[in-house]
């Protein structure tokens, strides 16, 4: 069986090192046992948008990193190749077709009602703005109140969805970087969550893999 | 067979009516031609952060609508649910493998490559918020730049992923409202699309429902 190929950049900042998406495949495939192998595309700014070689947009459409390669079958998005792994793995995602469900519903949660905030919060963050204009302010409130609508879900439970899924390494790795600009700091059982997360050995390798990936490339 | 039930609010402001993410699952379940009933909860502002009954933050923990009650099974987030009935109709996703991967993963590309970015373009936008901040510009240019590539992709196909899909009705209703704020100037492609999706039967009568039910409690 030949093995699936996670792809990422050659190379980036040291900002973003620990925080690119290949991070989330990396830890679904260790979780689950999964064999796989990396390869690399050359690190290019994404913004301004530059014309990448045709051959790399037709695998993922808008100049970013990671895609999935399993047999002939190309998967982008971080969310769609969690979903792909979650079907080969109990360890990542329940066959039940309730539990299943739940998974997929937190899934989505993870990523559009929290990072589709905390992503753009995020690059205020990244780029130092803190001037409070008023579509700055609706944000941050936005923002404040999605976090704290997971904190009420997290203290009540250990994992999202009944066991350990992808929906977890999702949630976990959004809330991450909210943590990593101090944006939990009234959400006692969203840092406990992610503390739990990322001390599981699955992210601590992957984590590692993906720091001494990108010093390779020093 | 008992039916499923759409749950959305009573009412809301005319700014967000034609707009609010019940119309996403309207509109599938139009496409696929499958009977549903339509129940509501009252309107409260979601920000800043209002303690909702537990009965309702149990079915949606962010206090948000919709949410799409089958059986004894409750989903929420737009795009759960649309992956749930995508999961009954091959009028919204194919069965073979890899044509419904495609679709997938696609539906992940235009909530998280283009919404997680033009949603909060569209925050600022309704709040009239126009000073060019440093992370404003960023966010701006990472617009800019999602919209290009969607460009591409629909320059050179109908559909996104084949036939046309659920992956299709989130993408056109998050470059609609893009549209709304004239974001599409430069992308003759995407507004074709947009045209062609939003002129399809089920669009204009979960167009009509969603505004016929909100003028009920008017």
């Amino acid at each position: 069986m030949p093995e699936m190929t996670l792809t990422t950049l050659n190379w980036v900042p040291d900002l973003p090192r620990g925080y690119v998406r290949d991070l989330r495949v990396r830890w679904a495939l260790e979780e689950a046992g999964l064999p796989y192998r990396v390869a690399s595309v050359p690190f290019t700014p994404s913004v301004p948008s530059r014309e990448l070689d045709a051959g790399q947009l037709a695998l993922q459409p808008y100049a970013q990193v990671p895609w999935l390669t399993d047999g002939g079958q190309t998967i982008f998005e971080s969310g769609a190749i969690l979903l792909y792994l979650g079907e080969r793995s109990t360890a990542l995602m329940p066959t039940e077709r309730r539990a299943r469900q739940d998974v997929i519903t937190w899934v989505f949660a993870a990523l559009n009602s929290v990072e589709a905030i905390s992503l753009p919060w995020s690059i205020y963050q990244f780029a130092g703005d803190t001037e409070q204009t008023p579509g700055r302010k609706h944000l941050d409130a936005i923002l404040k109140a999605r976090v704290h609508y997971t904190e009420q879900v997290l203290a009540g439970r250990e994992w999202l969805a009944g066991a350990f899924s992808i929906a977890d390494i999702l949630m976990a790795d959004v809330l991450r970087l909210v943590h990593r600009f101090d944006g939990l700091a009234d959400a006692p059982a969203c840092r406990g969550y992610v503390e739990a997360a990322t001390g599981r050995p699955a992210f601590a390798q992957a984590y590692s893999d993906q720091m001494a990936h990108f010093a390779k490339a020093d």
